[in-house]
């Protein structure tokens, strides 16, 4: 079976982030490194964003693999996208303590030549225009998947209705999903959103798992069971990066795909958030992913009588 | 298959409850009623509980069934114990406006004579202490299954724990299990609760299903999705009845029986809150039951590829 490629367009970051459990200072993140280094697990990724000149070797270094392509990583004059971010015991809340987009604030994707033939995309969570624009660069992609979060639903709703309307797959959490869809009910929510043109909704509901609807097609999985979250930061896009990167290996995404894609997303997860910055990835074997996934299977699976 | 006898042990009550779909006042309430209503479609209940002067044959003819014994259910001079609450647009947060114990506050259960056989035992969540009394009162029981709440946990944390000890399965839902065992993370939480004596704990987390952990079992199950949530009042107890029911029936409690009784638990919990009060619950048949059990493995089923 020989994978598609897929093209990943979103942040590459320096994070400082505070738990119960320690703090790191400026380490690797950003959306489109936590999906590159979760999906090149299942398909070669090609990733797009903007870094500053401070970006070190060793900060390169973390995003090196023979299945992360770095020719789109672009290298501007000035400072790497900062963020840092603290989290309480209820490892579901985050508090933002800075954000400065510094390069990424000017960013606009310029898709390689070589990468416009791409099968799978991946519209990491950034400003809903610049998502449109990737689009536009693309040739017929097979499969668009979309993320965002709740300050595009806040501060660029129609920018980012006529986005989500050209999407296969939208992705995002159960709060963004009641907020977009303006709906208490996540799963009503959902349902709304698929009529705001994705075929697919997948929401995440960090310890409780995940879910996909589609006109013909309600899953969801429990969230693989970790005894100690170190650091949430990154878990959905590494879910995203299991979910597109497991679509890209099989070329196709037919109902039964679509399950399983939901527990390699959720599996990736529970590798993101075991330790800080891209750590808990980067410590993840293929053989380790596949235990998790029958680990999985063992926790949900039951028999009518 | 000749299913056992379940005796249930718990509140009759009338509650008014108010929703953002509605309100009710003085309808049938309290943990007893619930888990009888549900439990009866497996195996018959034996219900203990007490009830005031004022319970209307109405109300008792909602608890009508061949397969409810009421045999012990004591009238007793008084009002019966009222509870209100309300609940706004996030359900899964109860605000509790006013409980008046009336009969239920001198509350002795005596379990009649043809009772003190029974093979299962649902103590539903009453004062830890008269928990114990009633197990002093069965003979050799083969499944003891607790309820709690954290009204208990917090005022009787000592009577909770020796009851504990001796019931073979706790169900709680998730805030409790994190405020008994003192630990942010539920499932390190329900792992703590079985080094407290239960062989099994069982943990309902609402809309976000339910999971079961015992010294060689984890399985979780998520909820089956209700499009309008009218009522939560009566989930747990409902879930309760749909688990030790299903293990009445079936006689055994195997690893594989647990997994299902879940799944009849989280069946039975949907029924309940889809009204007020126990119309949810009238509402069921065993073939709706059913289908909502091939529903929810068509949920949550995956293949390996």
């Amino acid at each position: 079976m020989s994978a598609s490629r897929i093209l990943v367009v979103g942040s590459v970051a320096l994070d400082s982030v505070r738990t119960p459990f320690g703090e790191t200072v400026e380490t690797l993140g950003g959306s489109a490194s936590y999906f590159s280094l979760s999906a090149q697990f299942f398909a070669p990724v090609c990733l797009v964003a903007v870094v500053g000149d401070d970006f070190t070797d060793e900060h390169r270094e973390s995003l090196r693999s023979p299945d992360i392509d770095l020719c789109g990583l672009e290298v501007s004059a000035g400072s790497t996208f900062r963020w840092s971010g603290e989290y309480g015991y209820d490892l579901n809340e985050c508090r933002t303590l800075s954000t400065c987009l510094n390069v990424f604030e000017s960013f606009k994707p310029k898709i390689p030549p070589s990468l416009r033939r791409s099968d799978y995309v991946f519209l990491a969570n950034i400003d809903p225009v610049l998502q449109r624009e990737v689009l536009e660069q693309i040739d017929r992609p097979k499969l668009v998947v979309c993320d965002t979060m709740n300050f595009w639903i806040r501060g660029r709703r129609e920018e980012l209705l006529k986005t989500i309307e050209r999407v296969d797959i939208l992705i995002l959490n159960h709060a963004e999903a009641r907020e977009l869809a303006g709906e208490a009910n996540v799963i009503v929510a959902a349902r709304a959103i698929l009529g705001m043109g994705p075929k697919t909704v997948v929401v995440k509901k960090g310890e409780h798992g995940a879910f996909l609807i589609s006109s013909d097609l309600f899953f969801a999985a429990p969230a693989y069971p970790v005894d100690l979250i170190y650091d949430p930061t990154g878990a959905g896009d590494s879910f995203a990066g299991g979910f597109v990167g497991y679509l890209a290996m099989v070329g196709d995404h037919h109902p039964d795909r679509l399950r399983r894609a939901v527990v390699w997303g959720t599996v990736m997860a529970s590798f993101a958030v075991e330790r800080f910055s891209v750590g808990g990835l980067c410590r993840a074997t293929h053989e380790s992913i596949r235990e998790r996934f029958s680990r999985l299977r063992e926790i949900s699976q039951f028999e009518t009588d």
